[in-house]
């Protein structure tokens, strides 16, 4: 059994890692569990949590994530921006539980440029974990992709897009792919069509994405290539809106699943802008040990 | 048994109807039948026809919309814009069942001015019985909202937009609506936010979506108000789309269901944009009893 310094928690709504870290942050070992959509109220959170991590009791427990939402543990109110690391970890709700301590970070909120309230639950742990005393625009893509301006290492402002739910749904849902079904992209030429159309165009998403019907009408587009190209016109458009609200923006640094950063990379490359990869699983483990470190060291 | 001069339908995907009509084009009666994604073939696309009209043996069938389409009865290929009446009626596809006179009209195709095909079949059928002569800008609310710029009656280009498609797997599939549904839209105060903040955003669809759930966690829109937002927000992304191509707008004319027309008459209201709106069965029969008169009569 390796032993360990924390335990730190990555609480998202559909699943959850526990990783148990030593006080540099090297991951030791790790296990898997149930989102919190799945789990009914505080005491069912509890009870995941303690058996998740039966092997390695009495360490301290850091949780970011969905658990401190009002479907989670206790509620950790969201902390506005601008937001440092020191403020989120100062927000933290501590507590005790079988004789272990217990940390809920708290999310961050946002009143954007536009007028529109946004709000973030997770991704500011991997924020401060990949950019610790950075600048710069971020982009953590994924079922909602948030795009965050960082100052300093700080969560200036940002706002949430629903790219990854809408490809998926539209997919899955309309009329455009058949079989129906949600789409898989690769970062071919197709994808960088897609990504290129959009970003080109004056049109809304609704408009664009029928030509993934007409393009194959006329001939133009392999019933095979649909979902690439459809990937495409929504990762651009969602990349079409952050830099409509960035556009000073050159270069982008991307959090997340290699995959899907690499999407990115390959679309913002196809449009100009610099960018790098940042694996997210490495970032919000350096996020939860500065968080260990400034809570429980 | 009403007595009529010619049968008139209306052929979509999902459902259609079949009217008895005089010559001068008062409906007499009208039966409903299957759309062609429910007929296999032509075989039991004409059963289901001749099943329809049985009460009404031996007169003219005039029949617009997906029947021409290849998954239809027989392919009638599409005319290209700029497209007349009497170019469509010409290319009219016809033949004899049953001893009865059939005349299948095809479609209408364009290419943008973005550089993408764009096809519509049946909405040319009630934009020329809607605009005659006239010249202006029409859209077809619906599933799929198709934009035509009309010029002395002729069909000049157009735009599919997957608005009312993409309302309901956003609101049936993602977790912005709870329970998850198809929104039923009404033309009020939430609406008509949504209508307005899309078009004074420059943000893309995807990303104001999300204010319909960030909106709601910060008190500022009721959950029993979020699908009516939704629906602004969706609808309001159509017409913003249409804007931007055609900038130079200040009128529309709206052809539909009234429900619907509605709708979107109330957006453009909102947004300075003039509007009339025409019954869509009314111009269907219309631009049918135009095209029996050109091929039969």
């Amino acid at each position: 059994m390796a032993v360990g310094t924390f335990v730190g928690v990555d609480w998202g709504t559909t699943n959850a890692r526990f990783i148990l870290a030593g006080a540099d942050g090297a991951m030791l070992a790790e296990r898997t569990g149930p989102g919190i959509a799945a789990l009914n109220g505080a005491d069912a959170i509890a009870a995941a949590c303690f058996c998740a991590i039966s092997d390695w009791p009495t360490l301290p427990v850091i949780i970011a994530g969905m658990a401190g939402s009002d479907i989670g543990w206790k509620p950790a109110p969201y902390v506005p921006t601008p937001a440092t690391a020191a403020a989120v970890h100062a927000a933290a709700v501590r507590f005790t539980a079988h004789g272990v301590p217990v940390a809920l970070l708290p999310g961050v909120k946002t009143m954007r440029d536009d007028g529109f309230p946004d709000v973030m639950r997770g991704e500011e742990t991997q924020i401060f974990g990949s950019m610790r005393s950075d600048s710069g625009l971020v982009c953590l893509p994924g079922t909602h992709s948030k795009w965050a301006q960082v100052e300093d290492g700080r969560i200036a402002s940002f706002h949430t897009a629903m790219s990854g739910e809408l490809m998926d749904v539209v997919g899955a849902g309309t009329i455009l792919l058949n079989p129906k079904r949600a789409p898989v992209a690769r970062p071919g030429v197709q994808f960088l069509e897609g990504v290129t159309a959009i970003n080109h165009s004056r049109l809304g998403l609704e408009t664009m994405l029928f030509t993934v019907r007409s393009r194959q009408m006329a001939g133009t587009l392999a019933a095979a290539a649909a979902d690439d190209y459809l990937a495409g016109l929504c990762i651009g458009s969602d990349i079409r809106s952050a830099l409509a609200f960035h556009p000073e923006a050159r270069s982008v640094t991307l959090v997340g699943a290699p995959s899907l950063t690499a999407l990115y990379a390959a679309a913002l490359t196809n449009l100009g802008i610099m960018s790098r990869q940042i694996d997210g699983k490495g970032a919000v483990l350096a996020g939860l040990t500065n968080a260990y470190q400034a809570i429980f060291a």
